[in-house]
């Protein structure tokens, strides 16, 4: 009997190497339309950070993710400081793993575009 | 000079009370509407658990925050076998302080009703 | 047999009025933390505006809704000339009914504050 | 000068087919954790299709896209007869153009996969 992996690559019409730059684009795209929105200020960065982090890791093929949120850091002044998380904060590192093809993508606010950009900077087989 | 407080209840046609209760119902809209939909498993049912309890706790008036994602915590099987977030797996609580008025209001699947409902457990004055 | 509703009504410890007031609250907490992050320009916003309305308006005791993003409503230069949806971008207006109880609450980029304040703008019974 | 796209393209390690399939996940991640959690029911299925497509419509390199929601279209019986919307209602075809590159991807529930999966279907140069 045919495992769900097996089944769901027939669904796939493409190589390895294709498919995980496919599934990092969609860890992208989870990354930045899950969590945009979050209210974010110093007391709860490193944690929503984790938590971005952690469950990024529960999707598949992901073989490692680390996400920075750039905020400043600044005391808060009173009950209305604080932010919604945006996609210009967010700095993103996603490895993925299929077999044995290996895609890392990142995505980061680029000054010179004015947009938080995300891009493949390696793909590898 | 006015604080930002002292504008921002002049915007409100309505007593502390009212408010505690309106804001209330905005933590309760942002623990459903910002978190549904997230990748979890087990491995990381607690970092997101305390996220979500922590970015409520950055909005304005939160006196305090519990959140309990209900999960079938089984071994995974293989690669697909995580779910996402739904509203029926959350159980919170949000105690909300406006001024002298408390208001506590929970979150939880009610089997009878077969639906999230959430709820004004307690107004205090 | 008692109605869903009936039901429950009866795990609210207030009244209408303030049951309406968290009704408000929950429907901003929504048309915040389910949109923001939505990719927008000039092509899709009303479309947009549209759907949060109607999505709003399934949610319990939504007499009345109304939507307006307010966009900079520009030409595109080219492919990344486009935003996503803050909450600084949101007008909305929410009426809230709860048998007699009636609730308007509303959501505004407030330039004094410069903070997206929710309020409750009439409260009446 | 160079223009933004060529500023981004630079970014990127890889072919414009490659960049296809990396751009086609991101869109599947955002039709997937953007709308998840959206209330619905008959009477804002359309509207809600309608401004996912359009939003992702807004994303650079989207030649076409089709969103179905499938929802079970029975009358409602009360207030709290609707649903938030999950992966599993979601059908979705996004097709890819990135120069001379296109790429189709596809989202839906796979009943023997229990699953709803993201894939590619069609790769062309």
């Amino acid at each position: 009997m045919d495992t769900r992996e097996e089944k769901a690559s027939r669904m796939f019409g493409c190589s390895d190497n294709e498919r995980a730059l496919f599934e990092a684009g969609i860890k992208m795209g989870t990354v930045y339309h899950q969590f945009v929105g979050t209210p974010v200020d110093r007391t709860n960065v490193k944690a929503l950070e984790k938590a971005m982090e952690a469950s990024i890791k529960v999707q598949p093929f992901v073989e490692s993710v680390k996400i920075k949120i750039i905020l400043d850091e600044k005391e808060r002044s009173d009950t209305y400081d604080y932010v919604s998380l945006t996609g210009d904060m967010i700095d993103a590192m996603v490895k993925i793993r299929v077999n044995r093809a290996s895609v890392t993508a990142e995505m980061r606010y680029d000054e010179e575009l004015g947009y938080p950009l995300m891009y493949v900077s390696e793909v590898s087989l």
